[in-house]
């Protein structure tokens, strides 16, 4: 977890906000499979201001309609998931979808507009309503602000590893938090948030400014990771806001949005480098950090083909400073700038060893070079030496896992 | 081998046409290796009208700032290529790749500037000279018209299939030829031609149509094959043309001009498709048809969307009919298009199936799926249903060896 000044770490992910409760259950929702929890619920007191991104992908899963739909006016109270079927590119998805929120409001005593709705796991085949229907009266029973690592493990397919994140930070003398869990490790390029990931926050603050912030965070934190180049289906991101810290509301881009925004980026960025770190098949985090580019979209496009090349990902599977292949995915990248500058470098806990300078080799300690490799979080970082700019990506190595999870995951 | 009425199939590869001789011969350029041929030589007892197409990657390799210089005036002789080192990123690149040049020129008693030099291998590691220099005597009085297999063989790297297509066909009453020879298994997504291609004819064509020629049909066959996603340094692509079939020059872009393009066609896609079917630990190759878009550039862009999907890829090793993973493909595809419409049909030697129609999934015997798809030669037909263009892209599976292979490749 990288840590930031004047934010702690804190227990709770998606509960750690006042007026927060979660809960997870096994439904058997994928063939009957019982061995793991996969329906989410997750639930405010208080009607929340909410904003949202969803995937790019022209394929859009049916809980991504309903939701679009239920967030017109902007307000939300309760959000359920699944995981095990994605509920997309199926005939009667928007209906199956729309019957989720509807027993949810039920079982809630809510909206049914106010209930958001997620699904995650396998494309086109049919999502049997039945196990969810049984199951939500006994969710919403279960719900907790014990209970957010029950609801990350619903949402969990290929994902190894619980991913969630809480902050708490001080505004107007009042404690105040943001907390967050998501889900997803392989098809993995989100291209406007991820496959799921739900922020919570007790912060008082104007609409506007909630879309706004999670528009730029999200630009630099799931926006910047690849695990397998794939822009999934279901891509959604919601940040929920209850207002309850009863902080004064923040209503311009103050002091205090900015101590908001960084609580966001620091839950949001930890959760986005936690997918990277737990992609499909993954030995190794892979952090590439772009410095002295022209501009900050050629810094982004560089970076994000670094951790996106297939070779470079093999290359650090087997701890090989095979930097050519880095040059080579830096060449490729979108945008013009004068690749006769461009060094590079490699960094783990072990130390920091140049590889290239000016675009050429310089001699290196192969002995050296596999020791700082054989850690599993690496630094690549490029300088273009070309102007201001910078960005960091997050992806992770290409495994003989990668290829068996995914040769295997349908049957 | 795709065949084409009017074009025979005949060996030779790059000596099937009049004039050009060719050879391979084992220098040790790789750490010493002597397991295989590494130095090739293609020649022409004229100098040829030639044109060229090379990689868009901004990190170029030292031989493509050479043999560009070298194509100023728009004519070659000669062609020396090395396996086993990219000579790229490297110090002394240009140098190296100029007296490569040299050498050859004084062995075949041609001008320097009419040779034209390529490398293929690591990036970023000195290029010795040294092997190269004693062996070029050897290798040029080792020409022959039946040595092109050898000259193939010499410029493979991880390639487990030697790739060369001739073609014989008829114009104005003479016997005219195209042959080339290609290799390219990892690193390929060529973005102007591919890693290595060498393409030869007799044909008398002016050097504006030559080019012409090899720029429209790079765009439907090499531009059009993807293994991994990774546009190489070193992509090279030339076509020499002797003229020696003694035709009526071909000037205007009339019925000889068609003959001539079709042959070029002919002999460059089915070289592509045997690159994407050697892809680097391929056991599939992959052939995405997509019709019925509404403009031809979103065709291509769909088409290989879905080639270059990990996903697809991983599935298809795995002989999964996991479609839903080909429509999030064609879903993140560049162009705007009504994806509804949207059907997808997978076929091979052992029959055909209809998976998805209009977005959503239908029923299918997963028995008769598992049959189809696990030949070795997989079509995908994308449907889009809102227009009348099409394109084709051929791409491979993704599969264990791929890692292997790219995780061991330098040490």
């Amino acid at each position: 977890m990288v840590k930031f000044k004047g934010y702690e770490f804190v227990d709770g992910g998606v509960c750690a906000a006042e007026g927060f409760t979660a809960g997870g259950v096994i439904a058997g929702i994928k063939a009957g499979n019982v061995t793991k929890r996969d329906l989410a619920m997750i639930y405010c007191a208080e009607r929340c201001r909410t904003a949202a991104l969803f995937t790019s992908n022209k394929v859009k899963g049916a809980p991504i309609i309903v939701s679009k739909e239920h967030l017109k006016d902007g307000y939300a109270q309760a959000i359920i998931v699944n995981s095990g079927n994605a509920n997309t590119c199926n005939p009667d998805g928007v209906e199956i979808a729309e019957e989720m929120c509807e027993l949810t409001a039920q079982a809630l005593d809510i909206d049914e507009n106010d209930v958001l709705v997620g699904s995650t796991g396998v494309i086109g085949q049919k999502l049997d309503i039945k196990p969810i229907r049984i199951m939500i009266p006994t969710l919403s029973k279960s719900l907790s602000k014990k209970n957010s690592g029950d609801a990350v493990e619903a949402i969990m397919t290929t994902d190894t590893r619980k991913k969630e994140v809480a902050v708490e930070f001080v505004m107007d003398g009042r404690k105040c938090h943001v907390g967050g869990m998501s889900k997803g490790s392989g098809m993995i390029n989100p291209n406007m948030a991820t496959m799921l990931a739900f922020i919570t926050t007790d912060v008082a603050i104007a609409r506007e400014l909630l879309e706004k912030a999670l528009r730029k965070i999200n630009k630099l934190t799931y926006s910047m990771v690849s695990v397998d180049g794939d822009t999934s289906t279901n891509d959604s991101l919601f940040l929920m806001s209850s207002g309850l810290a009863k902080n004064n509301e923040i209503i311009c881009e103050d002091k205090n949005y900015e101590l908001f925004e960084n609580a966001l980026y620091a839950v949001m960025m930890n959760l986005a480098r936690e997918t990277a770190r737990d992609g499909e098949g993954a030995t190794k985090l892979l952090e590439c950090i772009v410095t002295n580019a022209p501009t900050e979209d050629i810094a982004r496009s560089v970076a994000k083909s670094v951790i996106s090349s297939s070779l470079v990902k093999a290359a650090l599977f087997a701890a090989d400073a095979n930097w050519g292949r880095i040059m080579c995915a830096v060449g490729y990248a979108d945008g013009d700038f004068d690749i006769e500058k461009t060094s590079v470098e490699l960094a783990s806990a072990k130390g920091k060893m140049t590889v290239c300078v000016e675009n050429a080799g310089i001699s290196f300690s192969e002995k050296v070079a596999k020791d700082i490799l054989s850690e599993d979080e690496i630094k690549i970082l490029v300088d273009l030496h070309c102007g201001h700019e910078s960005a960091v990506a997050w992806g992770c190595d290409l495994t003989f896992d990668y290829v068996k999870i995914n040769a295997e995951y349908r049957t």
